[in-house]
């Protein structure tokens, strides 16, 4: 294939995370080309000044945030920004015939007066965030074809929602009775000089924050709910530990029908992932390390049932960053453009 | 004091890590003398060989273990073994007149058919273990003060009961829906060599292990069962973490009475530990870090009640080597002597 | 392409790291099949039971060591085996028509007196040994493509070499000034159940082993030797670090002009690798990182001159399983075989 | 001993990882009360908030720094500051009576030109910084004593310079071959949130800092040609690990008598060090982890001579916040006080 035919893309926001691993996913994918890296703090740097090890392979320089010029080069638009900004770009965009995938909050919820709520930020798009789809292809792959506009879930409903989504959807557990105790690699926090991140503090050391509170509640729960088809809550707590990558959800819920052994639901996930790429679920008793889905865009689902108590264990690994961010923003975007779902998302980590 | 007035004390199973914590803790009591190490796979060793970092302050060779030479030598025994060794030795050193602290599960259980259960050993030692104590002082002061056996806890139970103590003695939740979701640094494995303990396998990941299955589980259940009144059952789910020690549990339970606040429960946890010189109770919207513990015989508790769900959580941190085990002991010690409990227990961790 | 261009490749000794690096990476090959795993500790695993995160994508069983076997499956062979057995297979092999690219010591020595005085092994292959040619690409580019059996370097020599190479061939520095300290990640101690390579021991901790006796040194000073033109003898000395993968080499030596400064060696560098696809030279005052080439073939170059001593410093970083393992045995393949060097070979790092 | 007795002492700049270590070491000190916490950018803070795991032991709140307030208050006190602010607080505390030990680098140089030019700032109290004493106990023990202001060393200073000084007084070596590469944890960055000491970004690498421009290296050769009796000059190269804390200096210099094996070193260093309590030689072929000295104010030494290269091989490990600083300090503390130079500084570390 010639570069004639490659798709121009842009990425807003370049400098964090997830916009490296954009960088290092596109760069490697056979149909795009990256025309356009953009952010306001590091605009006129070269690229490589922020990430020296892409220096023989990246020759872009971060530019200043200008809608038009955005428009003018790229035919797919991926915003990485801090969460509020998003939904006063992604309208003018659309307006001048971009499509849109964006990995904040900001068009994660079809109501945004949950959002408003959580996040603090009145709305005036709402015509626009009606038609945003939830980016999570394994439970919205048909709507996600049809749209120009992706709100990207976050890392940690990815992991929970897949390891709930059967459950839920074929109502085979207690929905109020579901709790996801998820833990995640430090680099879930962004590129962001903070003390609580620093190695010297969070190295040897494990805590939770945001306890009933995390911001990620809500989303996870208006999927739930979607799933359920009535209004679920969900406890969830997160956890930060002394790793760099990675998600573990561990999800409890109490069963409906307490008949229901580990193999029988074990079916159940298979069949409801049968067309889904990236989601693995393992066998009888093993039950997966987070270090499996490293560097991929993969999502491993182990299931156990604890015949003493009726409750169901679903524990549920990804790589934050990719399928918990960017990865799954490329899967997206190989749908909506009409390739095949897998282009250029890795399937193997670099064990160990 | 002078040097005459230590009690010499031995320790059995001294080359692990429980035991290496013991030999420290110990080498730094005023009232002690650590005049036997005991270990058959090691028996000739200079200590040192085994732990080269202490060339200069041990001089103890690591001999084989003969009950009549530790009788004779030892006022009190510490016993570091397998799980269903100390059951055969015990018996014997306490018939010679020594007290013994067991770190083992093998003195753990009031109800040995629990124990033959889930450990696969069959018990002749009844009449010594029904006058065995659970070693948590927070729980059993009174009992251990007066006890000349002690079976020391578990690290995850000792994290996991002073979680659910208060909850559970004063009836404040639903016994059935507590679920203990403990995260545990790869030290609480022992000092052996195995490849999913491995730094190459094991850092850099995180996973769950023995879900519904880990032995830990009948040992919290009964003192719990003990604790409400009744019996119950609870979730134990254990995670290995990339790190070398701490232990944090988070425990989710359901709240009888909704109407419940945090600061009530802060209260109540006050009130319950008031005498507990090692349990920290933390304020309102403070969670511990594990690392806070570290090198310490303390327990920290933060606690948060979600009112969207009426549910409590409290996330409880130890040290697994020290409060969750050869710390414990020593605590166990001070009581069985009559000395001051918090003699020779650091307080303070070493932070960052 | 169709799978019938594909050459049938078969890996002994596929249980290590260095051997599931191999399956990664050649299952994303175009231009191979993998149709044999061997290892007669695993033998008739699937090889999902050691690796369970490849049981989506590896579909193998390991089979017993049967020279006949493999010769008639395979047109090129791998072997990953512990020093001293490749020597006795090799000849077999190459026998009946393989050809063998050895990841072993055994093959690395042009001198088999200097082998056997190091690694105690007396052997009867000189005539073989002879063809065997040293499998760092950027060294004997030429020599590799005419060669039927590859002695690929340890993964300290890739780094050290290639930090030195360009410094002794052109006389730049006088050669027994010249001081390597290493450091490693302990994946690099391989797939082994040892104490010292456990978490436990090795987190948080740092030391040095081997000191002026490490196998790699005669290595590394016969390629010097080369270089240079006439016999040299360098100080080596590894360190294990607290990190899975990675090694960085710091190595040190008296230039012989004290006019040259970094610019001067930074082009003389670049000058050296321009047609090395792998080797990638830092610009004036950037130090590699050993992150930068983690899941990569890469070696990144820093180097340094510090006018107040006239020594020049360069820091070469790899990934210790790729360019120093895995990635430059498939590299070589490439070479053997004609085809594009770089084919299958990552060149991005999944920075952080 | 009644609280009457204890010294009043004070930390001005408690907030960081010297002051924190200080507050642990101090408060465990049977003769010392700390009275006061200075710092301005957390001035009025309860220390806790600062340190919540010290909520159950510290009740102090810190201040602003004032110096009549301080002198009124404090008989001794510990500066922990940025480089370049003790140099004007250190005069007028001497001058108002209170003892002043200094961790930054103001009062570490007998020179006061090098300190100008290493740490671009004028100096004006030549008369004060003349009297001030560098305070590393095992070389200047008897002047630390007779002094009221000691320059406290840098964390690779101590451990570069306890491994080089019996060879360096002794002239067993060719003082310009000396070359230190030195491996630090990253606490020695200090509590300052910056990108490159996040976790995300320093866990699972390695690289060096600083080649040939880091400021220790003209402090450990002042005291290098003080030891040496002539100008010396050396090589340092400091990297930073993937751990919190610790350092390794692995030192290597060229022995002018060929002749000497490890055996005689290790006599010699044994005989340097004989009234040292803090340094411990390790027995032939003995090579010290970081681990080891870790929460100790101990100075692991192994010893190791290259006979192929005539070279003698240093290794060095120290905790560097304790040794490496505020343990220091502590045993500073001590000797200007008459105390026992041992007293309140811990001797054994809690391995693992």
């Amino acid at each position: 294939m010639g570069d004639t035919e490659r798709i121009p893309v842009g990425i807003v926001g370049a400098s964090g995370y997830g916009g490296v691993q954009l960088v290092r996913l596109l760069m490697e994918h056979p149909k795009v080309e990256i025309v356009y890296l953009g952010g306001d703090s590091s605009a006129g740097k070269p690229y490589t000044d922020i990430y020296p090890h892409l220096g023989h392979s990246v020759n872009l320089t971060v530019e200043a945030i200008d809608v038009d010029e955005i428009a003018s080069r790229c035919e797919v638009v991926f915003l990485g920004l801090p969460n509020g900004i998003a939904c006063d770009l992604a309208p003018q965009l659309l307006d001048k015939g971009c499509k849109v995938l964006d990995l904040s909050a900001d068009y994660r919820f079809r109501n945004l007066d949950t959002y408003s709520a959580w996040y603090k930020k009145d709305r005036t798009d709402q015509a626009i965030a009606v038609r945003a789809v939830y980016g999570l292809p394994e439970l919205y792959h048909e709507k996600i074809k049809e749209s120009q506009l992706i709100g990207c879930p976050g890392c940690y409903p990815t992991a929970s929602l897949l390891a709930l989504a059967p459950l839920l959807k074929q109502g085979l557990i207690v929905p109020e009775t579901a709790i996801i105790d998820a833990k995640s690699g430090t680099s879930g926090a962004g590129r962001q000089a903070k003390i609580n991140a620093l190695l010297a503090e969070a190295d040897g050391s494990l805590g939770a924050y945001g306890v009933g509170k995390h911001r990620h509640t809500p989303e996870i729960e208006e999927v739930c709910s979607d799933l359920a088809g009535h209004e679920v809550k969900i406890q969830f707590t997160p956890h930060l530990i002394p790793m760099v990558r990675g998600i573990l959800a561990t999800v409890y819920a109490t069963l409906r029908d307490p008949g229901l052994v580990r193999e029988d639901l074990i079916t159940i996930y298979n069949a409801f992932y049968r067309s889904s790429s990236f989601v693995k679920i393992l066998p009888t008793g093993v039950y997966p390390q987070t270090k499996w889905a490293c560097g991929t865009n993969l999502c491993y689902l182990g299931i156990e049932v604890d015949p003493r108590t009726d409750r169901v264990i679903v524990m549920s690994a990804i790589d934050n960053l990719i399928k918990g961010q960017a990865g799954q923003a490329v899967q997206c975007l190989n749908l909506i453009m009409g390739w095949e779902e897998t282009l250029a998302l890795p399937q193997l980590c670099f064990y160990p």
